[in-house]
């Protein structure tokens, strides 16, 4: 199932869609988001079928909201495509290196990314996303694709000059609004086990940047889901994110960062398209100045 | 004032205590923790007293729980004492390098902090831990002190095997039981302006490890509050850990791990002591062994 949260025209709570070609139909009015759904199948539920007669519309109707409003945490994987640790100057990893992202950087689908005041090197990271559903710690490797809720697409949006300010990169993977998620989560059903072999590119303004395959992922997502949680206890909602494929903006000769104005797409095959506008934090107006 | 969060002998939800020497005075029954306190004075309440005749219990009948128990992220410093950076190996930055910790590695004081099956390098570090009141994005250094609600005494436990396996130190910051927090968050009234000047220790089974003060932190609180918020915005009960003093246990001759049975202490003047036993995670039985 893909499962599509957002909201129609005058909604004032996201509802949870079923989406199938073009429509979407209603599996989940006012749900927020899919914590209650995750949950739900975490404690052994079934997915939900709409009901008859269920409510459809088209999905062009629906404005995407962010899948899991506030996960407890999002961990992401860096370096994890050895031709794009090559080309940020990296050693190819044996062991993963991670980074937290907050929620207050994250945007769904649809919605403006922003280009911060800080800085104009701002960059794309196309990356296939876990949701997790079954929570859990010391999760074997043969076990861990039973702990996956679903698949989403996600735009690792990276102020590189924040990002390289010193040797860790949390500055500049939380810039608010920089991460775009969505807009569907995919269920396992719906794409080979660990979502491994898909096509997985970035478009800016049409133009095709980054093109690979999740098959080239270093850490798949079985193992690297046994990875993180030797660490930590991964809740029903928690995300993990697999890292960027080689091709990124600032890699580039000449480099190429997303400009107010561009819209950009990223895109996992079988999973979807998450595409924004890119907009000037500067443009906000009073919402982005917003101070004390 | 001085807040406590925490159960009495029989409650099942926490409550909110404040305190005077050995005696808790209870201020906010059953309020789970600081979230909604924090949230009203963010839009200008005044800090509640307690009530005429409110219930008074000895400090210690109270077992603490976190201050705030799901934060919306916490925000950390790393190498934020010049002499810490040195004896890591690292310059001493012009920038703060920060890494985010998930609310999974928290426990409060008192809780047993957990040394992991993965490795036995589990470190001690004193640090001062700010509690964001009012939120806001781009707030002025000027302005920054306002935006916080309290001070608490923070020990970002950290598997150094785990911290130095990349480049990237989330993975060691991100352990289960980690990071101990509390017990009480004082008011900003209660000491110097951005708690600067401040004596912060550590001992480990009564031995002094750590013995600095709040003043020779390279970024202190304002600026520190300048800075992250430039990236992202800060919410109300949000959390920024300032790092710690040279004298950790990784960089000793010969170097000193905290072991099952030890007891740990972080100390800062005028805001409190967190004390933590230490517990194997092999001996948490079936409850740390639970995988799938």
């Amino acid at each position: 199932m893909k499962l599509l949260t957002g909201t129609r025209a005058g909604d004032a709570t996201p509802s949870v869609f079923s989406v199938s070609g073009d429509t979407a139909t209603l599996l989940s009015e006012n749900a927020g988001d899919l914590s209650a759904l995750i949950a739900d199948i975490a404690e052994g539920g079934a997915l939900p079928q709409p009901a008859a007669g269920a409510v459809t519309v088209p999905v062009a109707d629906i404005t995407p909201a962010l899948p899991v409003a506030r996960p407890g945490k999002i961990v992401c994987l860096g370096l994890n495509y050895a031709e794009h640790a090559r080309e940020g100057g990296y050693e190819v990893p044996d062991y993963p290196a991670m980074f937290l992202r907050a929620a207050t950087s994250m945007i769904p689908a649809n919605a403006p990314m922003i280009l911060p005041l800080a800085s104009q090197t701002f960059d794309y990271e196309t990356e296939l996303m876990v949701v997790i559903g079954k929570g859990g710690r010391h999760i074997s490797e043969a076990e861990a694709l039973n702990h996956v809720f679903g698949y989403t697409t996600f735009n690792d949006g990276s102020v590189r000059e924040y990002q390289r300010k010193t040797h860790q990169w949390t500055a500049g993977k939380n810039f608010d609004g920089t991460g775009a998620l969505g807009p569907v989560v995919v269920t396992p059903d719906e794409v080979p086990a660990g979502a491994h072999g898909l096509a997985i590119s970035t478009r800016l303004n049409g133009r095709v940047l980054q093109n690979s395959n999740t098959s080239d992922m270093i850490f798949p997502v079985a193992r690297t889901i046994a990875i993180v949680s030797e660490i930590m206890t991964l809740e029903p909602g928690d995300m993990i994110a697999f890292g960027t494929p080689p091709g990124v903006g600032h890699a580039r000769k000449p480099q190429v960062w997303m400009k107010a104005g561009d819209v950009v797409e990223v895109e996992i095959e079988s999973i979807g398209i998450c595409r924004n506008p890119i907009i000037a934090e500067a443009d906000l107006g009073a919402q982005g100045a917003a101070a004390e």
